[in-house]
């Protein structure tokens, strides 16, 4: 079964599906018992959808400036509300604590049944779908991650001190079972013109974000999701329709989206010429470089946490890439003088988080430590100062500067002092 | 890296543990800024712990006649709330939709910090373990089902109706991504003595539910759970600790864990004597039989749905066996006259729930769809008469008879009558 097949039997219709609605969907027929549908559950009854326990009250933290949500405003960042990625287990981030970053917009209130998804520009049938015919058509579930481009960046100021957390310094990555239609299908379906090389893709909240995608990619996995870990993607992930771009930075994952448009080139706006390429200090950039290079972080211990005594404890993190599945995460209980490799957890999915472990015995000494994660290609996480080394720049320039570009995917020591207290120790 | 690995380095000090405090957990550092573990969100802070749309109000239904969740008296089923499969996608089930059976209990208030567990009996070297001590002992991480052995059972009315939904029918079963501590090295710390072949699980709620598990199969690949799609298993799946027996009937599963007593025999109270074997016509049980089937269901379209026209559809359904991996499923659309592969999503995980899909033209006929799964071990889904045939039965024994005993994993058809209404056919 593949989306070729799928073109063949023209599972739309050519030309109507412009009108909106080429079919229906499945519903539920009249007279049934009222069920799951019928949303008769009182708000507060357990038993028809649950609740974690009281106890449990791992939050997101650091918002996107316009939310009222966070009175401490020493939890207020740029970039959006951050997993707590210091209380993960696993590697699927509860739909409830996944990051959010939405460029100064509250999620839109969308009804699924209004919704539209149209894809047109320099294609042979333009198309436009309804949420149950998207649910009708052939769907993939896949595990990947998503990560803002500005995940760990130390412009930021409360990540280069000692106390900052992991959920400050790398919170603003997630990973989500993700199902939806492969874009290469409705590609296929709407016949992509030749010369059309580029689409752009829009969400439909107030400020409409718009972003320019490689058609390449989004022919290789790009998936059109509704779907998130099991349920209908939430609204702060883009309700009822989202982008997933594997492995591409976050904010090519268009949220709430509603049109596609093929073009023969992307759309030079500021964002794409100004904010998004990452303009180095010789004065050069890279336009459009949206592949998530390898990274990896140990989420316990982390910054913040204090160990109460000598012992054993399993040091616990994760590992992900754009460049694919990690292939192996090295462990450093030495600041980088001897590595050694962690247990992986398998399955490992291509582009998603993955979780290692590392036996460690605690002798009561200073210790730093820190991982290392590398990808399929053989990409290697870099430390802070090859990263720099490979941009031609002084080693100690993220040390001295306060200005950094683009992906900072580099190794994250901790610095575990004799009384146990964990510090960040990228910037000591 | 191995369990006994970790026994050599004596991550427990020997008898220290009994005094349930042989070391604590990693915890914050005084002084540090307000975050994720203060507890301070408001309630209704979504940036903080998020919900879903306002739009989405799939729940689950059933109840175990404690409740008095639902007020439609018509969804009081025994076997207590079952998620609605109808509504699923990809194979995680979203924890909030987790199938609850309990024994007539709800989820007991559990401060994790007075929470124990005990190990004991024929062992060396009983264990008191906090949930601090656990979470610092190497975890693991794996996608699994858990199944109520009583599920898809038409000793049900409900089920047996053509009305019946695929929740009614199916919805005792979920999948989830459980992290924790596998059993065999616990059992290696305490050190199993000889002649010790069985344990006995117990609860800490008030009916101290408890289960007789084969030592062989703790050694193989039972988890200690604290985890459940990346939080804290949550209180009506046994926050904070619960057992996960891969593969065996939901009952094993035991919620609340708070002990574990090794002896030389099970424990043969009325549960596991009389309630648990399937009793056969014939006057003939099986005890202990917990392994469950290779099993299937078609999830969309399924019961009280109606198609509204001709054309494609994607057929997806869920697959899974406690014999280890699916490898194979077959769906027919002409009341099994003829089968064809579905396509599976991949990874297939053992003992866990896989997505199939298969791609369907209907034609305004009638038709039955039906799906038949194969597992790793060969094993085949059988038809209701092939079962009864399996048991020495006569072939129309579960259409004639009400009640029904054990596992009843069989082929589940859906009938697509002219209007697009969809039946259940499996008693028609």
């Amino acid at each position: 079964m593949n989306s070729r097949q799928f073109g063949r039997r023209g599972f739309l219709k050519e030309g109507a599906a412009l009108a909106g609605m080429a079919f229906g969907g499945i519903g539920l027929a009249r007279g049934q018992t009222p069920g799951s549908k019928a949303g008769e559950a009182h708000p507060e009854d357990l038993h028809a959808y649950g609740k974690r326990s009281r106890f449990e009250n791992s939050v997101r933290v650091g918002n996107n400036g316009v939310s009222p949500a966070f009175r401490n405003p020493a939890l207020r960042l740029n970039g959006g509300p951050h997993t707590p990625l210091q209380d993960s287990v696993g590697i699927i981030t509860p739909t409830s604590l996944h990051y959010i970053v939405s460029h100064g917009y509250d999620p839109p209130d969308i009804d699924p049944r209004q919704h539209r998804l149209l894809i047109h520009g320099m294609v042979d049938r333009p198309l436009i779908l309804t949420m149950e015919d998207l649910r009708r058509l052939p769907s993939v579930s896949r595990v990947h991650f998503l990560e803002c481009r500005a995940n760990n960046n130390p412009s930021v100021a409360q990540r280069k001190v000692a106390t900052a957390t992991v959920q400050i310094t790398h919170g603003l990555t997630s990973c989500s079972e993700w199902t939806g239609v492969p874009l290469s299908m409705l590609l296929k379906e709407a016949g992509v013109k030749k010369g059309a090389s580029w689409l752009i893709a829009q969400g439909a909240e107030p400020g409409n974000h718009t972003k320019s995608i490689p058609v390449v990619k989004a022919l290789d996995d790009v998936l059109v999701a509704y779907g998130q870990n099991g349920e209908a993607v939430r609204p702060d992930q883009g309700y009822p329709l989202r982008l997933v771009v594997p492995g591409y930075e976050g904010i090519n994952n268009v949220k709430w989206l509603t049109r596609i448009k093929l073009q023969d080139q992307p759309t030079m706006d500021k964002r794409e010429i100004v904010d998004y390429p990452e303009l180095r200090p010789d004065g050069k950039a890279r336009w459009f470089n949206s592949e998530i290079g390898p990274n990896s972080v140990i989420t316990r211990p982390s910054g913040g946490e204090r160990l109460p005594g000598r012992g054993f404890y399993e040091i616990s993190g994760l590992a992900w890439s754009g460049g694919g599945a990690i292939r192996r995460v090295e462990v450093s209980t030495d600041r980088g003088r001897t590595w050694k490799d962690a247990q992986l957890q398998e399955p490992l999915h291509r582009k998603a988080h993955a979780r290692f472990g590392f036996a460690w015995n605690w002798d009561g000494s200073e210790a730093v430590l820190q991982s290392r994660s590398t990808d399929e290609r053989g990409q290697v996480q870099p430390t802070i100062a090859e990263l720099a080394t490979l941009w031609s720049l002084p080693s100690d320039y993220f040390q001295t500067t306060g200005y950094i570009f683009g992906h900072f995917n580099v190794i994250q020591p901790w610095n575990v002092t004799r009384d146990g207290s964990v510090e960040n120790a990228l910037f000591s």
